[in-house]
């Protein structure tokens, strides 16, 4: 797959995206359709990843990470998306769900759990949503009861992508009152009894990544395995959340170049009319519109990873990418459709699947109306 | 499902959409997501419809047709699309496979064929597309050679919707030299030797609907099934799209409004926030938007089929009503989805599959592009 | 100016429509620029209007008026808007100031009143908008005190198109509580002490049309001028704003209409790299969209009216016309003057004014954000 | 006004901006309301941002530049584009107008020419498009006879900004043959007898920005005036249009910008249904919709004078930024009249302003059409 002219920030960089790209394109690139097909979770692919240190980039090397700014890791993230979008969510999501360990963990916890999980050798979930409160977070209602060292948390968790693959999960529950300072966050091995994730959803797309309810009916978890104070988990969950809408970003802007790498593809070897259809100005443009909103949204998701590795406030910035970058790939994905007409509507070109997968973009790590209200807020704040 | 508002030109055709209503949601409503699912064929579902009367409605009683002005017509075609949108397309192309034969059949061919084919008893398909030249219909290569009193056809048709279930074909061939000119229409039955449907494309979406190539490997047929004069046919093939491209906006008028209809009952019975997600204005509005160009497709179609109905030119009117109308369907059907949120994304409820069919309406029947070529040159023309 | 295919429910109405197009070309199209340049009132075209029988279309010949369905009405109203927007609003604001007596006077007031007003001797405006509540009408705070026989009147209106040029006011005043049930309407003449009209607002565009405060100051006025019963202000206003609503989306429609004539005829005369720019699809395309989307806000507003007509409840759908129609004005006007580039940024050609007109077509008869939260409502008691 | 979250590349970078922040806060924002109203080019004010070094930032010190990369001059740019477009277009096209001396000039010409022309004691204009082929430049067809020492130029050049006030004008004219290698570039002074620059045209918006035509009738101008090589200003051209790009793209940010900060404001002190508009999410998500096409457009802009600055290919992704913040400045601009409803609409607040000033960037510096030719063409070459 051609290159994508990339501006990176070292040379060490540059390398590592070299390296990423053959990887992506001997590893994934052959085998997504028939994962996709079998909805197959690839672990083996991610062990492959976890071999090549790609499972951990944005972490510190001391405990096992890649030591790379998101600037760069987005980008990985971005080339892994053009092959294979559940792969590089699974990426997303795993990085995720090291984090409250790593931002609010002690270091006891760090030390004990860190480098299993940025090796890859324990693959993660991030247990938020449930059934009746999807986006609406404050409101959960798991409940986990303190006895002693130990918590009972009962309840159901929803929209859980690894439930079922899935070696620990970072529970949100409520050890406390409602509202948001009622909520923490506990760590819960996967093999702990009554924990139950369900059968996975049947979704339109991303087949490939499990998504199902996981039921915790009176798991008993060791209170050493809280993260973070009691009553702070909303706040590592919100926090965590504003780096996973980049993660979603890049995804986005990586399935975004798939499809438009794909559809300029074929309008140039495509001939209706007497000469190729890229050179019809009614596609031509509807291409050139194409590829500058891959490059907008691909500009507005670094630009706010480079908020980030500065140390600065990027929250609001992220909100703007993840809400830009997955309404491009929706867009984009439909119109490379209609640029292949009757072949991008058959199976035997990817570019459907491109179409399916990016609709759930729209509405993972916040739906869209979500990072609206955040930038609203923001807004209205000044 | 609750009655669309509609505004007809009867009281007979009140009577027939109050019928149309009920066997939908009776025959058509509970099978569609089987169908749908095992990729099968309703073929006895369209005999119920050919038995109620619904497979000639725009045709005069005389040859056994519903005597409906197209107003009426594309308003049954919407509210089957609203339950099943295979089952609406599938109406729409045997409509028209019926209308070469009624609009430039001799009496004998009009006697001896209508009756069958507007009570439902062979169901007809439209071979126009070729692999190589989808949009460029005046450039087709599928070649028949007259001997004496016999057409021996030999090419590769595509796309062909009722491939493999259509008891009889209209093929359009060259007999002539290049171009337009050159092309005429030709009725083949469907076990005549040589006449081979390919096995059915992977589609997104439609998969109750068969689509696939037909090859005609050295078909010979009668030269009496000749329709219209040697040379006639892209007059045939252009003049049946206009009617066709009325049929398919109105399809996806009622797919569209079944993506508003799943969209509303689900935003006033979900609540986030406190209240139901229908009175939060960022999704109200996006349904009101939704609802509002729902009504605009709904109005242009129509206008457009009173145009017809009056004997004035419509063909620019129906380019304008299946550009507008599909391009409308595609992002109410994407929008659904997104009001349902996680909900929208798992085959348990219907909203992803509407996303999946409203694409393939931007593609046939001359994609959005041709709509667009047709009707700026009207423009310049003017 | 070429005539729009139309689609007329008699023939009566035909020759309606020719006349008015006559007319249109010969007395708005030459004065337009002129007016609009000194902002001045062109009175005396309205007399004209009056005179020709415009001014009083959709009510009964009895009362004075052209006894036309709504359908034609706005159809004349579009006519008007294609040559000067200020003219048509004029004639819908005018008619609407009718509305209340016509639909809610005493048969007393009917005869006194309607004659004049139908004739074009009166001119009407209403008001209804305050400096505070715009939007929200429910909450408007002019006070009307009733003495014996006499209201006195005391307040601010704000955004009265006529103001300063009207020759009787429909002053909407709280005569009772707070909210809408405590809400009358009052016939106030011109020349009555105390109501004072402000200096005109400097608007963008439609400057030809006076808009502006009008403050009420002690106004004391006889009882009899009341409208309806006290408190059945609200009801009245709502109702004139269903119609109104009608009126503003046939103007929107005209002056699309007007932006799509003009670009293409620029489109077909202007020649870049060797041919018409019409020619070129990038262009091509793009005028094949905004033509659809007049055809779409034409269809959709002529069946809202067809509604009114038939005295079904057609308030949902004039909204969904309103919102519609004055959408698709504003971005069929900003892509006119793309079309001629440089050319149409410059006032030597009308197109740069018809992007400025179309702006207030958005927020005039409730703002767009209004009509989607009518409808928005709707949806949710369906 | 509120400062502008930026990412600067170096401290003495966030000084700068501090400084012209300032600049402009109390020497354009007081001002540009008058300067528009009377359609007066504001040449002291420009002297004065020539005295504070910004009409030669992104030159060489040597040659009294700024030595500013692209990233801080567009930041620059945009920083006066928030309080006075015509200002900041000026500094666009008189940093244009210095390039092909810069870039392509003899060391005899750069030392006599730019530091006049940095320092901003001349002004210049940049004379490329003719009345017949405005985006077509490859055919323009003033004609300079060389003859000895001395060209002699004969032609109309049009939509020259900085006609009538400029004091040189680069010339592009035909030296040579038809078609692109045949045009040559010549500086020629305000006041060679032959070149008349005619009347300012009556524009939409950008009044203060004088746009004419300039007549060259047998201007005489030296040999040595010519700017490169004869034949080479095509190349010359095409290569100032795409830094040229660059400073529209970030003129259409600060705009853009501009609308969002008083349309926020407005919605945060405007209280309509008893809160802040702003609180409304109908009114809410559009402003964050907003503010988030803002951020991409920003960063798109940036991410494209990165590429300049690092000395790598940027005409491409200049291209993409000038369509992408010209098409966002249009719309965010109408989407701030239309939250302050009428009072957006009129002249006491800026905000209609923008609106007819946001039209032009659409226009200058090649269509949006000729951006989506030249990113079409890089595409189909990939």
């Amino acid at each position: 797959m051609a290159r994508v002219e990339r501006f990176l920030p070292s040379e060490e960089a540059a390398d590592l995206l070299e390296l990423v790209g053959d990887l992506a394109d001997n590893e994934l690139a052959p085998q997504v359709a028939g994962f996709e097909e079998r909805a197959e979770f690839p672990r083996e692919v991610l062990r492959t990843l976890g071999r090549a240190g790609l499972l951990g980039l944005p972490y510190p090397v001391e405990y096992g990470g890649g030591g790379q700014p998101y600037e760069v890791y987005l980008q990985v993230l971005e080339e892994l998306a053009r092959r294979w979008l559940a792969v590089a969510e699974a990426v997303s999501v795993h990085t995720l769900s090291a984090f409250p360990t790593y931002a609010f963990g002690t270091d006891e916890q760090k030390k004990r759990h860190l480098p299993d999980m940025l090796g890859g050798e324990l693959l993660g979930a991030y247990c938020l949503s449930e059934p009746q409160g999807g986006s609406d977070a404050a409101s959960l209602t798991t409940k986990a009861t303190r006895d002693g060292d130990t918590y009972t948390i009962t309840g159901t968790k929803a929209w859980i992508t690894h439930a079922r693959v899935a070696d620990f999960y970072n529970v949100f529950c409520r050890t406390g009152g409602p509202g948001p300072k009622g909520i923490s966050c506990v760590l819960v091995d996967a093999g702990t009894p009554g924990l139950e994730p369900q059968v996975a959803e049947r979704t339109m797309g991303l087949r490939s990544s499990p998504v199902a309810q996981v039921v915790l009916d009176g798991v008993r978890v060791p209170a050493e395995r809280l993260v973070g104070p009691e009553g702070g988990g909303f706040t590592i969950a919100m926090s965590a959340l504003d780096s996973g809408r980049l993660g979603i970003a890049a995804c986005a802007v990586g399935l975004a170049q798939a499809a438009l790498d794909h559809a300029s593809e074929y309008a140039k070897g495509r001939t209706q009319f007497g000469k190729p259809i890229i050179e019809h100005q009614g596609l031509g443009f509807l291409l050139a519109d194409m590829a500058t909103q891959v490059s907008a949204a691909r500009a507005l998701t670094l630009a706010a990873a480079r908020l980030r590795d500065a140390g600065r406030p990027f929250g609001i910035e992220a909100a703007k990418a993840k809400l830009f970058a997955t309404d491009t790939a929706m867009r984009v994905t439909t119109d490379a459709v209609q640029v292949l007409g009757g072949y991008g509507y058959v199976s035997e070109y990817p570019v459907e699947r491109f179409m399916r997968e990016a609709k759930v973009l729209q509405i993972v790590e916040g739906t869209n109306q979500i990072q609206r209200m955040v930038i609203a807020r923001s807004l209205s704040r000044e």
